[in-house]
């Protein structure tokens, strides 16, 4: 007898943000498994009476596997995630680690369940910058070889995608965002804007928007993320807005 | 004396996918806009006593404009948008029409009120097809020529994103989608999975997963989107899922 793993989503960290989904997924959940800094976003009414699982920074292969280890035990579980558990979250890593386990896991019910993903919510605030096509690239090099990451960028500034920019820099990288910001230049215009969202919907929410050559690294931080504007991205009133075509079709 | 305009995100369209903050705006609304398909989404006692003006498909500027109207005229306005309103949706043409009134709409207090993208949406229901780098890519040449679509899909294929397709079909346009297949095959394998997801968290769900060369264009109707995995995108247990490389750094 197994009972479920659920893989849910926090979205940005205001319980305002938090769909009644995944309310009612943490209200049946048995035990909590989450980065310290996700658990403390879970609003206390639901999480008492439950165990709690918190572990640091880098413990996502024990949290999962510890939270695999509950669900098998036949305890509901949910494995907390800020944001969007399915973008760069850990989603993926819960179903590689099943199938790891081979036949003793096979059974087990694994749900996913949406939320607002970081970067809706750095849209919302900065105004409308994902109007259109856009591309979404993670500057973190621990698991993905930096050679992939430049090209990724390279094609995105080429293809004049928008372009959202995950994990931007840490306390030991601090190269990487500069790096990024050249290798798109060298495609978009010096007055490209850029929106720079830190902590989207917490206490220390900071909304900033500059331009591609005006860009200070040193206002991102670990929690940040950076909306690039494409060649059509403008500022309307202080709001980014990347413009859909509708004025072009109709008013012209 | 002006109300607010508030861009709404209703998510998939299941109640349980409405953040609390959306509700709370729609709580609030003296008038209610959006394309009729897009209004009936709206739980019914967030509607009782107020004004709705719902319209049919491409209204989009009238729709706008009129939501514009009565939020100058006084009235706390809500456009609702399904999925997110920042991602392909009408939060970039409200501020276009604000700056095109001129002095006249320039103390509006316009919000946007992020909902579950269309995308995240689909992702959870195939399994974790976006941990790694993606873009996404609308193939409706209604407002953006097809030269432009056709070079970011070319961009996006090269750089190995996981790709997203919104509008990838309508009653009248029918041959872009085999087209755009046929690009990103250029530059991926004929095994790479494909998901198919139809009206997400709706009644007519559908979700299929199947692979670059067995895909049949004509399981995808208008409401459909389409993840298309990278290099490294594999299907595990049946759910769609990119690796983003705990496995390969922890494990071997």
């Amino acid at each position: 007898m197994t009972g479920t793993l659920k893989v849910v989503g926090l979205g940005p960290g205001d319980a305002a943000l938090l769909t009644p989904q995944a309310c009612e997924a943490l209200r049946q959940a048995d035990v909590i498994v989450g980065y310290t800094l996700y658990v403390a976003l879970v609003p206390e009414e639901l999480k008492t009476g439950k165990e709690i699982i918190s572990t640091g920074m880098m413990g996502e292969m024990a949290r999962c596997s510890g939270a695999l280890d509950c669900a098998l035990e036949g305890r509901n579980t949910v494995i907390v995630c800020s944001g969007d558990p399915g973008i760069y979250a850990m989603a993926g890593l819960v179903f590689e680690l099943v199938e790891e386990r081979g036949e003793a896991a096979a059974g087990l019910d694994v749900q996913i369940i949406a939320g607002i993903p970081a970067l809706s919510a750095a849209a919302a605030l900065l105004g409308a910058p994902l109007m259109h096509d856009f591309a979404s690239v993670s500057l973190s090099d621990l698991l993905t070889p930096w050679e992939v990451i430049e090209k990724r960028l390279a094609c995105a500034a080429e293809g004049d995608f928008v372009i959202v920019l995950y994990n931007p820099k840490s306390k030991k990288r601090d190269w990487q965002l500069p790096r990024a910001l050249e290798i798109i230049a060298a495609h978009r215009d010096k007055t490209t804007p850029v929106g720079i969202v830190r902590q989207a919907n917490r206490a220390e929410q900071a909304v900033i928007t500059t331009t591609l050559s005006d860009f200070d690294p040193a206002v991102v931080d670990m929690l940040s993320i950076i909306i690039i504007g494409n060649g059509s991205t403008r500022m309307i009133g202080g709001r980014m807005v990347t413009p859909r075509g509708y004025m072009d079709k109709y008013r012209q």
